[in-house]
């Protein structure tokens, strides 16, 4: 219908960083995003941090990539514009928005507040909207979003340390309450201490569980129990350990992307034990299921795949009630390819978190 | 200590067919039971169901054989002696006995009525009991348990028809309460069609669910729908059909002890629902989990073993209210050979009960 790309349909102009192809390499990039609709807010962006999935994405480690991609899913700001029927956002406020930016509103996952399940959800990049344009993420400027899709930040929570709530926070949060792993006196297992599992040791103790450290490096110990307040720490490889601790979880929060096997995890848990799987990276291979732990011990495995916004937004109240934010390493935009590198090395404590206002500048 | 072996020590003389070998081939085989203790009733055992687990454990297809080994855990009878402090039962009862037939008593999952998860649970046949001995199954003409693993009967279903719901139909029974699966209007999907998944589309119906039987076989039509109550059948090797039904169950029961793909299973599932396997006899080696449908659907692989005692009578008073028993053929106990060799072809609808008062003769 046009010969104007999508890139340059809509009136707001919008510099980020980009990959063009699946060397993932990230390189600056001008697009537009539509005018401020009736129920949109538009925002400055502020900061947003880097997840795993924008590395998986822009490398097309899954096979989806539609480039050019800009990434970013973590993403807080500062409203500057309100549409007419805008309510939760004023003009100055604060504003997240993570992983969704619509979803069809009438499907019996909507309908519960679960857009995150939504047949026809659209996530924040790499996506089609609803008007047949693509959505960039927040290694830019400047976000228009259906303020549905908005979440409401704490004052007392710093910007660029609550940015990894949108993602890592939610997506350990949600399976968290959803499989009932938030009791006071439980005890959790976090597989894992990257960005997920590091929000995930602070949630569960804010629940008042005890948290074990499942992790393959003792490196990590150290802060795992000094600095995260986790109360115990199993080196995944040593038997001894892993034999010690036989039957003693309640429930397992995995948040490694790589393919690893369930079995010894299965054996970590109690009766009625739940083994959750949040880690998206290896999810395009399948794991080995060991059944005999199932049907003995009436355990599960089940996933989790981020949370919808109405407990986007339970969940960041929660972290600023109990002053939870992620350990972060800022950095400027230009540094984002050596980020990138360093992030597939898992060198990082915890999350990397672009400092957008500072760093991003047109050329 | 003795040179009494375990079959003599005990005082009350009992008679049974037994398998010595793994050849599995079972045959006439005197032992005996201790006498009447404070706690335990005695029975004319009467009828007894003939189980899947019978025959892999005669096999010794779980490596775990102690021959000689007398199975059966359907056991039906009559009361003909109580100890000094039994409450349920009294002479002339009617009486059944399942897949339990001790615990410690004391571990949380006893605590919680779940003996069936009790470490030092005690199965009813190839096993050891409290007092060194070996305990034997209902091929034989008299038990002896503790009341507490005796279920009441209730007056109206017939016996021989009652016996397979101590294994059969608990083992169906238990995840669907405890998975949620149980509730009306719910659609659920039954895996295989034989011992377990007949009685799983009888509870369904009884809960008030719509019930889906899949099955890799069209002869098994006609009777799902006609004779149990099935609402739908599907081929699990039509790819149209499977694609057609693709999230529309609430939950699955899967009874196929053959290592079988989850992935189907997984894609017929609606987002939070619930594959359950009750199937022991694949369990020994792992099945491929696929984990995007975990984690974009929030779905979830878990397992279930018999069921404990109270549930297990709350089982037998539900079935009796509606009227459920299995739908069975009664054999003679020189049949036995024979309807295990049927039973490896699944060649019986749907459950062998030995009619044990009548044929098993001491010779």
């Amino acid at each position: 219908m046009s010969t104007i790309s999508a890139e340059e349909q809509h009136p707001q102009k919008v510099f980020g960083w980009a990959a063009k192809d699946p060397s993932g390499i990230l390189s600056p990039f001008k697009f537009s995003r539509r005018a401020t609709g009736e129920n949109d807010i538009t925002m400055d962006i502020l900061y947003c941090g880097v997840c795993h999935s924008d590395l998986h994405t822009i490398k097309n480690e899954w096979g989806t990539a539609d480039y050019p991609i800009v990434p970013g899913h973590e993403i807080v700001g500062i409203v500057t514009e309100v549409g007419s029927k805008v309510k939760k956002f004023k003009v100055g406020d604060k504003a997240g928005v993570g992983c969704i930016v619509g979803s069809c509103g009438s499907c019996d996952s909507c309908s519960r507040d679960l857009e995150n399940y939504c047949p026809k959800m659209i996530i924040t990049y790499n996506a089609i909207d609803h008007d047949g344009t693509k959505v960039y993420g927040g290694f830019s400027n400047k976000l228009v979003v259906n303020e549905h899709f908005g979440v409401n930040l704490p004052e007392n929570l710093p910007l660029d340390a609550a940015a990894p709530l949108l993602c890592a926070g939610i997506t350990v949060y949600s399976p968290m309450k959803y499989y009932g792993l938030c009791k006071p006196g439980m005890h959790l297992g976090v597989v894992g201490l990257g960005g997920l599992g590091h929000v995930a040791v602070k949630f569960a103790k804010a629940f008042g569980m005890k948290v074990t450290v499942i992790s393959t490096s003792i490196s990590k110990k150290k802060e795992a129990i000094e600095q995260l307040g986790a109360d115990e720490f199993l080196i995944s490889k040593d038997p001894e350990q892993m034999q010690a601790a036989m039957a003693t979880l309640d429930g397992i929060i995995d948040t490694v992307a790589a393919p690893h096997p369930l079995y010894p995890l299965l054996c970590l848990l109690k009766n009625d034990g739940k083994l959750v799987i949040v880690g998206l990276g290896g999810a395009e291979k399948p794991v080995e299921l060991p059944l005999f732990p199932l049907l003995m011990g009436r355990k599960l495995v089940g996933g989790s795949g981020i949370g919808g916004m109405k407990e986007t937004q339970e969940m960041m109240d929660f972290a600023g009630k109990h002053n939870i934010t992620a350990d972060i390493e800022v950095i400027p935009m230009d540094y984002i390819n050596t980020a990138m590198e360093r992030l597939v090395k898992g060198d990082v404590k915890y999350r990397f978190v672009i400092d957008v206002a500072n760093t991003l500048k047109s050329s």
